[in-house]
């Protein structure tokens, strides 16, 4: 756990953090709780009723003495892919289920909650136990995430485009800067060291030798992404992987996702409503083919996920106060505010780099084990986080992980080049 | 129209109608309108929506002076199936829509009610302006029926098995006739005669010749269907036809929907909530692949429609008391009392007829003319209105028509022989 | 058996019927044999392997005694849809087998026929035995006509459009008749009488009420057809049933199969290679939408499958000599000669009428209960025989079935108006 | 081009190469040319065709004076993924086509090998014309693969299971190694050096950073993978990964492919027909899932590709006799003889490394560009080359890649560990 949350005791940490997610659903219609309009995409209530399904299963039933389940069949419903936490209902029917009412999973998550605060406070926790409720906070800080994409995705896909909730307002700027972070060829340490919290996906440091490369200091635009829609990009199979050529085809895709050209000008949807894209902000809602395409077509290349962090940890080593999270309200990236070099937040980067495991990686025992391990294969890594994150959840070690035609998340990418 | 509403006005009529539809709604949960579990299934805000936007489209804007429609956009979201009246949402999208909202709905509702009944109070209605009113209180009573069916759909595959409302009781029977009705050769004539409301697919009266048969005199009963399950009627290939038995195989199916046996005994959900399976109650959500198995298995068939319809004008030319209806709070079939045919209400009876033109039959010029006509194909017909049917929507000669493989309306069926 | 075949014993008759199997397949490469370019075309090789199985499987091995099976595991192969007769390849795998080769089915062929031959030469046949054999003739009369179907789909497919034998030369005609049959309306006998060979599901004799009418005296033609097409008919839903608007868009269907606009003239496929389309011939390869829009266009009807028949029996009730079929080698609907009102040969004519049983019809016991019985759902009745039928297979109450979609048989249609 | 064949002229190569595919199909009936039993494999003619097309369009069209085209609609059939060279057939219709027929396509290769020979014996190439030449043959000897593999599908999935051909005897082993090859930390050299062909996506030779690890001596054998499926592999989720676990699921996964248990001993089909399992020889077809799942089971993990490289290099810098290559006739991998590494030969190797661009890599200009890096993504690498490779064909920095569902390649694993 970094820092802006170590001062908090575990409780307290506990209380923050499932206070947000209510927050988080605050604006939403009870309707908006229940969709699930993609496979990827699950609804708000199954968000925050998993989430603390999580804790009674983890947690309070093996933990705290005593403990009765608050309902019998909620495991079946709630239970996201846990093999060994038994049965669960088919991924793609939690948008068919109406029953738990959002008001019957709110009173879940109260009961939860009450058992947590007695067990947490009355509870000497060992270190894995205080491990294991971190591991859950962490966990509902991603669902956290996925609450804003999944809503933004529920909303954006309406024709109606209704407005999630009003940004915090942005400073206007005007330009924006056009170096590139050199980076020297050599050998240099991966993964998560040092204190604070860390999934087992970052565990497994090690060394790799990097070539001389350089790196953009700030993320691609709007703008620049308008010229490649502009130029035919999407039309040219050139600049395609040849996957990605396919999902262009079978997708007719011609723009990113919640794009639309009205009246010979460029908006897209954001949580704010539908407005004029501003040229000045990092592109998002791209998928890894689409950041793919864009760096061949711009004769460069994404960089790997060691470069990233290398490039992160010499560059930026502390989140600077221009980093835009879910924190700072905007819920969209926002154009590079002083030379700010935008590796936390904004965006998630595609990397050109598969999630596989590290050298001395291990799969936990048990359910934990399922974790990550199991995810390790067809997926691209993603870094730096995104204006959808919590700003105490983010280190240069994490790795996100994604397939390469997931457009979703906010998801951006810089580029990268050989020296 | 049949007389139990001709005594009252168009205006009556059409309050009546409309807040038997609320009335329906009323028990459901904000989460309970929202979602499509199926392809066929429709969220219920879809449905009561789709109902205003058809008297909005079809009656208010071509028909009440200067009339401005609730919502441009409501009209991509509300149309069904009319390709006259522009673009719509794919089907199978609208249970992804959060909005327009429950509450946005009952609105729209408000409002056009309000037109329509300041409209219809001054107003003196031309015959075909009063026949476009009354289709559209037809049209509103089949999608009340579809709400029940809808909702039991969407509360009867949620792993909660929540009840939708208590049903009114039932007397307990324990014996039922086991007659045949005759009926002798000859030419008869089908078609709808007289006054009244009918739906196109009810013209071209015609006569048709039938053979001497004869046809139960009451509905095939739970008790009967679990000897065909027991017997192994789903594990015997000679018992179906060839589509049967492929959707047999890929649906794994055993039983009828609904159906569980559970410690050793059958039950079933009803909108009621979970039951024992009472035998002397008709079979229901039965498919037609399921209703011409029992009935190839049992030694007899299925009547066709001319069958049913000749056979109903002899023996129960009008409907009787005992005949049970959505009015009548069962919600589901009820065991045969005193001897009734059960000919109206209880369930759909599938028929061995296709869904096919009568001789005379002329689609209407128009959006109307999309009605019923281009559905003439690929289904087949079902008689007698079922328990989710008012009983001021049925007659003798109302086709009712569905693709074999549904059965998530009340449908059931009785055996015929020729002679 | 009708009377051109009942002059010859049914030794002739077998070997006349199994040899013009071979000849259909004289002009085919080997390659040609193998492939299955759709789920409903099958292989020729598997054809004359299937029709093979056939007696093998249900007059030798129940009836010849000692006789062995060719090949233990052909059953596996060849057997088609008879549950009874034990497990089977998929359908869709027919066209991935490569073995039994050409040659080996071909010896399989001439083991069986050499094996039939002794029996027929030997034994006294009963009444069912010789029903049996003779239904066995006509099963491969049936694969006679899938075959030449079959085949024109295979080359018709391939983008170098190979012939696949010349036909025998037409008389040119430049005008054609324009009138209409009628028929007075009254009680009718449906369903075979008399001697000869009948399917069972022409079973079941009994009356039909019709009302008066009137059918074209020739079918509809290719000129007819591009009028329907460049009138923008596949571009307006007004025409067409809700599933044939649906298998337009799917299939971005704009004209009838195997034709081609080339330099602004019509062309098509014929099993004789590309040509110009004449517009006096028959159109062919419609399926029930196209032939149902262009009815609706027209502003007249198909017939049903029962004022065909009695419209046949009235007009036509024997074969004319100008009636094209395979024997007389054009392998594809001619223009009309003579006045000849085409009701028999040229092509299968769809009428209105769904494929169900008659009145008394009865399913078969055993494995040819599945014949036809298990198939009355889901499709349409086709009448008349085309020019891929034997002339000596067709008569006044033979029932053909296909689903709507269907259009690779030589499918076509004349209209009907009720009076 | 490695220096057995460097000896030749670039003629004799390209007749060599050339006549070893017709040799491959030497014992194919013309039947087993023509079918794609499922999407990845194609049929042998059009492999045949296809290798002759690349010549056609790559070397003779752009470089051989007055070369006029086979025919002009080949191009379309035979054009496999080359967007750059124009439209072509949808993969999956492959095996639709029985045009042009086998005969047709060896009379193309007839042609096609004239010109060539005619310009390879009369023109002085220059460098780039000489290494188009070579990626030409390199590209057939991979269909040449690609033949014993499908041609292995294509049998091996027919339920007479016939004979591709009869094997070399091998000599029996009743013992194998059980050693481990140590590789010391530090930086090691990958990619191509050197003289001798390779392909581009060998490129970019680079540093990287390795761990202490170890490596099997030899190839996981069947007796070890039957211990895995006895031991219940296929039934327990904690040893998949969770798309793996899919698989298993989705294809009823409970063995490799081509096993068979028969009367309580495993059997698998070989080239050389149905054989008792040896239990000494490398498993071979199974998918990345199927050997990540074995490899976690028992404790150890998949090498990377650039551990195996570096343990190739050092340990078999140069490929011994005993390796088994295509040229040694047993198609199949066969025990480890003397104590051999099996790093070349046998099965290709499964990684765990992604299919992604080396550091310095670019793609070609122009069609040949298409050729491998338009495919780096969502693919795995493999190593070392199989029984169905050339040995003239294989080197040690050979990238070969897949999915990770194929297994119908000869496909195998070693495991590894960090120390």
């Amino acid at each position: 756990m970094n820092n802006l949350i170590a001062v908090q005791t575990i409780l307290e940490q506990y209380q923050a953090v499932r206070q947000l997610t209510e927050t988080i659903c605050a604006p939403l219609m009870i309707e908006d709780y229940v969709v699930q309009p993609m496979a990827d995409v699950s609804p708000p209530k199954w968000h925050i009723g998993h989430v603390t399904w999580f804790f009674e299963t983890f947690v309070l039933v093996p933990h705290k003495k005593g403990y009765k389940v608050f309902n019998e069949q909620y495991p079946f419903v709630f239970n996201s892919y846990y093999e060994s936490a038994g049965a669960r209902i088919l991924r793609t029917n939690r948008g068919n289920l109406t029953r738990p009412s959002v008001e019957d999973i709110y009173k879940y998550r109260a009961y939860v909650d009450e058992h947590m605060k007695e067990w947490l406070s009355t509870t000497a926790l060992t270190e894995a136990l205080h491990d294991l409720v971190t591991i859950g906070l962490h966990h509902e800080q991603q669902h956290q995430e996925l609450l804003f994409t999944d809503i933004k995705y529920i909303l954006g896909t309406n024709p109606l485009l209704p407005k999630y909730k009003d940004a915090a307002p942005i400073e206007q700027v005007t330009s924006l800067s056009n170096e590139w972070l050199p980076v020297e060829q050599g050998n240099y340490q991966i993964g998560h060291q040092g204190d604070g919290f860390f999934y087992d996906n970052e565990q497994g440091v090690h060394q790799v030798y990097l070539h001389d490369y350089q790196i953009q200091d700030r993320l691609v635009t709007n703008g620049e992404f308008i010229e490649f829609v502009e130029a035919g990009g999407y039309q040219q199979f050139q600049h395609w992987l040849s996957a990605g050529w396919v999902w262009v085809k079978e997708n007719q895709a011609t723009q990113p996702l919640y794009w639309y050209k009205i009246d010979g000008e460029w908006h897209h949807y954001k949580l704010s409503g539908l407005e004029k894209i501003n040229p000045y902000e990092p592109v998002t809602h791209v998928n890894f083919y689409e950041a793919s395409a864009f760096a061949l077509w711009s004769g460069k290349r994404l960089p790997t996920e060691f470069e990233w962090e290398i490039a992160c940890r010499h560059y930026a080593p502390t989140i600077a106060n221009e980093a835009n999270f879910s924190d700072d309200g905007h819920l969209h990236p926002i154009p590079q505010q002083n030379g700010h070099h935008q590796l936390y937040g904004d965006v998630w980067e595609w990397t050109n780099s598969s999630y596989l495991p590290y050298p001395y990686y291990k799969k936990a025992e048990g359910a934990l084990g399922e974790y990550n391990g199991k995810f390790m294969i067809d997926q691209m890594v993603l870094r730096g986080g995104s204006c959808a994150t919590s700003r105490n959840h983010i280190r240069p070690t994490y790795r996100n992980f994604f397939p390469t035609h997931s457009n979703w998340q906010f998801m951006g990418f810089r580029l990268a080049m050989s020296l």
